[in-house]
């Protein structure tokens, strides 16, 4: 058994190299078939293509499975299964847009101000239908990349994608609306999964990147604790993941065994101190599956 | 409640950013505003200065804390409550020191010698004083620099900072006096100090901060042991750390858990070997708060 | 007490300072004197010597112990105890061999074809031996360097050593034999041997420097599990590694904890999640001795 | 008077920048407005954009003029004023073409063979027409990049741009036929170039960019030679470049100064030695306008 | 006869090494002296060090002169002798400029606005007697660097450096006033300059940087022009640069070769190729002495 | 006519591919098959060898000519013509020298002393005979490299190659004699410099590379003087190289022009100025032939 499947060019490429590594699949993109890069996991045969490239060919059979991005997953209508989204980025929780937006100082308000203009754009089919659904004529033009920089002088508006706006910001653009929300999917290939040993592959794949995934936002953490204080310190942890109590041999004596969320560290460990903890060990993680 | 705080640009600002990182608190230094770092700690208001400058600052209330070097500190005579100390360097134990230098070649023995001499230094009013309570009267100037190499060609001696002494070796210079020793140290305003909710914040810095510097001296280590050789393996831990013991579903086995210092582990994985333990395993830490 | 000890300069450099780091020796390279670098264990007197070179300063005494290839060992006849193996290279668990190889277009095709013949070999004596007791005259001459680039316009054949095979390949030739296995070794000088407490040193080097290599390979591993499906989930682990296994404080609940290999990760944790495990942790480990 | 000028981003891109600067005119493209690049040239007014974008907006008029690949003014059958061609590379001195190209191991021979089968390509519209004019109907695709890869496994053939074949040759491809030869280009707007100032402004350009390209491939030559052995010193020098001749004080000797080909350099020194030239010096030119 | 010579470190130490370089004499700032720099000249001594010393140590007779900024000179009232000025800078043909500055959004409009308020600055003398032939006491404090991103939360205002006006505008500062103008200056001992070998070695230097600045803006040109065009061609060459005219063996030929400015070279040649210039060729050069 | 040509791999390499592009003569040494690099000029079959084997791979005919070291040719007793040295380094004149060298702090005082020692060399034969000849019988060893460190630990003496000495003396040597000069040298086969295409292509060769090796030491130089001082300019100006006068348009004016050497440049360009030049240009030159 083989497993074609599509690891996206670009901007999503190191990242996902960096995940299958940290998931345990080693994928040795250099030499001189690049493009077809080997790995350890002897059931996969990977291609590297740019992510608007990957919906077709997981249509069309060419591919099994792929990572890309629900955006162009959409923007080709390519009929396949959409496994599950992979959440890359820490920097933010909310979702990739791809806004309207026109120039600061331009007079367009709304959408249909823009009747008669030109909107430049690399979603070219999605920005259309947008369009059309509202009834508002526009012409939609092809943008081969910089679309950002484009409005006012050479467009009156764009369709562009953006993560935390500051990209907009730092070109004074203003969102007028928001087209589409994205984030990073495992497709498969319709057929593929009627196969139940392909199936069972690209589930066990989705186990460990979701785990892997995870592990980057949370931390290993264990402390002990006598009897007296053993309540107060576990209510100081969160809810969310039930803690791991075990006798010491130290009559009235346990460990605490959990895992902290990244974010929530600095906040927790100086109550769990002042709860009375000791021996606090927080350590590095490499896959968490609850 | 929003926390003023000095981070020190120069030789300290990469340990102090990662530092922090490591405690669980990103610090972007990157973008347009990059003297006053965001973080993402919302309670923290990041400003980037230079170490001899944020005692002046700390003193004056325009920050709430900072860290900096106990050397600025006591040369600016600010008056501020010192937190605790934050012992960044791995490579030595002994404190950084000024010191008295001259030239390997020169005929000066003490500090004595150098009567109506002229001495080159960054630090001015400390070295002023040191000399005045001796009543040795000399001719300090202002060093803008590269204070090392200047004797004997350009000054008669130096006071200049030291910590392994290499350089001063490599500019073939005599120590002759220790005018004062230092080490890293966070500070806080004296009215700060007295806001409870500031206070207890500063507090929680120390505590993430401390636990961060101990464990990047310390690993984590976990053996099994039978009844027989517990007490063996116990005994060739370092009494400092308690381990942790518990049972294990095989009767009669201990799992035996303890962190160690990074220097002795090359001693002690032998001798408990050799003692009787198995199933050694050795892993990283993130922190550590006893 | 102190053991001179040899470090192989070049291709092997990195990754033995690496893992003298990784097992808890801070070898400093840089500086005036590096070719005599310092390290952090006052018992160790490095030098940092070509791995030709090392096998006969062992022999003469010059160098206590250190840390070379089979092939010079060989090579140079030298007369020394050969203390372990360590397997450095995670790339591939063969061994390195020196092969005799010719163009891939030539018309030999076994080792006797080669009578008369020019053969350029950095490995000059074995190579010369080799054909000896096959009973095949050629002419052997030292290579020195980009061996492998020199058939067939320069040399008939040459004898290089190889590891997967990719650098033969890239250059077009073809193996005929293999001469010698080899791999990266321990040796030590017979007098040094012979002494108690220099043995015991080298025996304690061994012990870290193996674990830190099999840490390479390894991960640690928890998860807990009911008593319901603690069998199913035992079954699942490798056999080699004998689970920790410990009674949680709640009732009924078992916490399970192995080392899993790298390899097997991404096969294991699928099946252990099917059989019933839950709060599946996989964390990093520095070191693991058995 | 401002000239909008489009620079074009990519691959063109530092070549067209320092093509400028050794022009005489400095473009700064670092800073905040980077698409929008300052020179020191005030009736210039730069925009960097996508060759592929050029033609269209020098269309428009949003450009007076710009530099671009004929392919891209192909392609988008913008109507425009093609001023001169650039020859920017050096190596080699045939045009850059597009290909329609298969894989080497392919049963494919000609275009008809491709009847039915599917083409990826960057430029479709002129290979759609290509294959039109020829009655074969093929599905032409584009391609986000990375064509050459395609073949077999993705499409049956490509169309991609091609310099001296190795990247083809290294994807194991096989052409089959020219479907357009390109170069870079200067071109203007229509009514730009009706505007006598703009139109003098932009063949100004013409003037310093040629001379600038041309005097990458020449170097300054000057040797001394006295009257028996002119003649024969002309004669070796190539006829294309009148050489100039001056009276040295000396009677009977003269200076001989001329421009040589970098590729003939070589050849005609050591024969200009032999025929009698002293005093030879070669010298490196910034511009060349014959 | 040994001149001993500031180098100034610091932003102007590569600008000069390189100076120095192109004028003729290699400095080699690498290796253990790095402060005490070797060059190929034997007459020079060379000590690099901050330019804010330079004019101190020049003064004392320790340096017999160096090169450093006019504005420290003048705070260190400092009496030497002003040899000539260097300029270094093609960035901007205005002068640096020490100017005092507040927060885009203060109150403050002019000098007189700051009475009673705090002052940051590195030239702490010059400002503070500015501020005292103005009669408006403020308190000016010594800044340790970074002095322009102090306003207004640390600062009312700042005295501090500009050449172009960027960092003031980027930190968004508001300039009130001209504190003083600066430019880079060649300094001389006063007794040094009476002693007639050192001050000849001192104008020999002087000769030759200033000769190699020039040559930085300027480039060589030369071309042919029969006898009827010459007049026409010399009337477009500036008047400044007078160029030189030799009698070609071509009877009626004049070669004409002259200096351009770098600036200008973008707007004479289109003209001279239409005045009748031929074979036109601009060679790079390396000094320029009038 | 193809001419096999050695190019030395090591630290000769960058110096000899960068003469053979400024003597016109481009090396690709990228791509899949480095060690047989490509050039432009097709008369050339070049083959990149470590220097010890060319003087063997010329004497078999195996190459044509090639460029090595003196001392590799006189090691290998190779009986090859020697074309001409070629002076690579500009930082000194002197030519290199393998040395007897023993520690700072040794005994040794002589060759003789070294009876019965151990000497580790590269230059094997070499030093054998050379202490044959002198009838001292010593131990010589082959050194695989950083020979330099080897003394007092390892062995007794060293023979090594230096130019300037500094790595003597920061290793702590003392020289007691020079064994061998050397200097690299263009060499043939002498089979192949009895064919006269090919000698008369190695000469060409040696001109184009001598003139270029000249151009770097040299610049160009030319200034303006009237009748009246012209023999005093003459005067200042080196003998060896013939100054070109001839006559300007402007009546009793003379153009002078020459070449100066680089170490000249700073002490003539002041004196031709006093002496009554004008009009001073110096511009670097790519070759100079006399």
């Amino acid at each position: 058994m083989k497993l074609s499947f599509g690891i996206p060019k670009g901007s999503l490429q190191d990242a996902t190299i960096n995940l299958f590594r940290k998931a345990g699949i080693h994928i040795d993109i250099h030499g001189s078939r690049s493009y077809f890069p080997q790995s350890d996991d002897p059931e996969l045969d990977l291609i590297l293509m740019r992510p608007q490239e990957i919906p077709r060919y997981v249509q069309q059979g060419i591919l099994d499975a792929g990572i890309t991005g629900y955006d162009w997953t959409f923007e080709s209508k390519a009929k396949v299964v959409q496994v599950c989204e992979l959440q890359y980025s820490k920097a933010s929780r909310t979702k990739c847009r791809w806004v309207l937006a026109v120039s600061e100082d331009s007079k367009f308000r709304k959408a249909e101000d823009l009747r008669g203009k030109r909107v430049a754009t690399e979603l070219v089919q999605t920005t259309k239908n947008w369009f059309k659904q509202k009834h508002i004529p526009v012409d939609v033009e092809f943008s081969w990349g910089a679309t950002e920089v484009k409005p006012p002088r050479l467009v009156d508006a764009i369709v562009d994608i953006t993560e935390t706006g500051s990209s907009l910001r730092s070109n004074r653009l203003r969102v007028l609306d928001v087209v589409l929300e994205t984030c990073t999917i495992l497709i498969a290939n319709r057929e593929t999964w009627k196969n139940q040993q392909k199936k069972l592959k690209i589930e066990n794949l989705k186990l460990l990147l979701e785990g892997t995934l995870a592990a980057e936002n949370f931390v290993g953490f264990k402390c002990n604790v006598d009897e007296k204080h053993l309540r107060q310190v576990l209510d100081v942890m969160p809810a969310l993941h039930n803690p791991t109590v075990s006798h010491l041999s130290d009559k009235g004596w346990y460990a605490v065994e959990t895992i902290l969320e990244l974010d929530q560290v600095k906040h927790i460990i100086p109550q769990i101190k002042r709860a009375g903890g000791s021996g606090i060990v927080e350590y590095p993680v490499n896959k968490i599956i609850k």
